[in-house]
């Protein structure tokens, strides 16, 4: 194993003790309830309140978008494992201004389960509550509806964020989440697994050498596995894919989001997006906004994923509204 | 190999080429040469010049902190190698205004032998220079003068950045650039070897389940080579040698840097941070800032490091200074 870490089942303890202390101008832990990261810059005023969870395993999702016009809180659940419902109805009970909230997740069936089950909780409480599940990833479905949430979970999560921070009410603020989400476009590829804390093992077995286009953030089967090739055939791929896979077209405006997934160096990160904006100008789209980085990682996974997300006047608003969190700043 | 690159010799040109698109409201390639990244806010007043630079391969670093009161410009090699004077030349002719120019590098013999001969060839054009080698990592000697600059080399520079942005002389600045310089402490632990583009192989081999505590971050040698303990006793054995190696004593004020190297998750660099505050506290020493994240890598090296920077009033306001670059805002 090359991870440092203590006991494998004490990581999300730890690791939140860690964050919170490391930006408690941020954020704070709800004393009621060690899995819930509330922020400390919450308006003042009443709003819908957001609230976005899953598993751990993904930081700095979802914990690192606490805090100013972002997440007013993080639900978080064990590593790679959706959160119960009682974290889930602790967050709105302790943040609700009477606006109500909204919970964004990726759409996995635990995560849907738990949130579905939490969300009844939340309402039981008289508050009003509803969720958007995310679902950018092309490649686990040509469903829609059936698609998993990976990195696109950041621009869907911060358009909902800056609906609710312009003060819309809760309905307004989902319909707003529901477009994002309906425009946004991701596809993966993984060169590693990536390091189970509990086991100290890797999910699953990957040979240095080989590749798999599609895979999901927590290593769920992908197209096709075959040997590594170059970063502009490896991008040529994917866009290729989405292209295949979406009615994205010439003259489209989109915001493009390079997602590292851990252990993909940085200097990676940027060839791939120096070939994605080459190829898309090359098809006629214009790239509004680019982000670079790691957003949604799969703990040390070697890999990045592409997320394309078809602007408009509203959408471009909300992505580029003022923001101020650990891990998300405009 | 697990990365996504091209040709191994052209890893800087695509990386600069997609990091100047991606960020094209902070910065620019001058135009006369490519390995130096020029910001696009820089203070329409005269001040001195902030110029960063060293080999490539340990982004963010030293691109990711050109931009407003950050770095006014990052002047690159090729992988683990310094610049060539040339391009340390045109960093200066391209951006001075009058107050002169201060360089920030990490203290290696290629990066001093490259810097003084660009900065005589900067004063031959009539434009004030003056460097500041950083010197933190406290593991590659005892003696001050001959330490290597590791991650405390973005503190040493903040503190330099801000002293520039407030309009002090060239003079002035280095003062505080040393002075920073003399209170930063650094030591890192690898558990693995990066992997140079052109070889595609590691620098090193390292056996998975060991660990080097006081590696540099190019993979120079450490203290020793020994078994992987839990993540609480490598930050004991490394808190123990910095405070072994300096005059750090309770009733300290200090900011914190806990520096991924490239392939250790966020969610460990939180839980070693969660026991540093733990240790610091037990010893008597306040956090005043605290800092996590993959600031300065070694591409993929799993590792991280630990900077301990004493802080007073004159350092920590220049610390905390507002600065606006991709990788580091306040």
């Amino acid at each position: 194993m090359r991870r440092l870490i203590n006991d494998g089942y004490d990581v999300v303890e730890e690791m939140l003790g860690g964050y919170t202390k490391a930006h408690s101008d941020y954020v704070r832990l709800d004393p009621n309830d060690n899995r819930v990261i509330i922020s400390n810059m919450m308006s003042d005023e009443p709003r819908v309140r957001i609230i976005f969870g899953g598993g751990t395993g993904h930081e700095p999702l979802f914990m690192g978008y606490v805090g100013k016009n972002g997440a007013d809180a993080a639900v978080v659940g064990n590593v790679n494992t959706s959160p119960s419902p009682e974290p889930i109805l602790n967050a709105a009970k302790a943040i609700d201004s009477g606006k109500g909230c909204l919970y964004l997740f990726g759409n996995y069936s635990g995560d849907i389960l738990n949130f579905e089950m939490g969300i009844e909780l939340v309402k039981d409480e008289g508050i009003a509550a509803d969720y958007v599940a995310i679902k950018d990833d092309i490649a686990s479905s040509d469903n829609y509806d059936r698609r998993r949430g990976v990195a696109g979970d950041i621009l869907v999560f911060k358009a909902a964020a800056a609906a609710a921070a312009k003060g819309l009410s809760l309905e307004e603020v989902k319909k707003v989440a529901e477009k994002a989400n309906r425009n946004t476009f991701s596809m993966g590829v993984a060169l590693s697994s990536s390091t189970l804390p509990v086991t100290g093992k890797p999910t699953f077995h990957m040979e240095p050498g080989d590749m798999e286009i599609g895979m999901g953030l927590h290593g769920e089967p992908g197209i096709e596995r075959k040997p590594l090739v170059s970063a502009n055939e490896v991008v040529d791929e994917m866009i290729e894919h989405i292209f295949s896979r979406t009615d994205l077209a010439k003259g489209d405006e989109v915001c493009v989001l390079v997602n590292g997934l851990g252990g993909l160096p940085l200097m990676d990160q940027y060839i791939c997006f120096n070939r994605i904006s080459q190829v898309l100008e090359n098809r006629g789209l214009s790239v509004e906004k680019a982000m670079v980085g790691n957003y949604a990682t799969s703990m040390d996974m070697v890999g990045m994923s592409i997320t394309l997300m078809r602007m408009d006047e509203e959408l471009s608003e909300y992505i580029n509204y003022r923001i101020n969190t650990p891990y998300l700043r405009n």
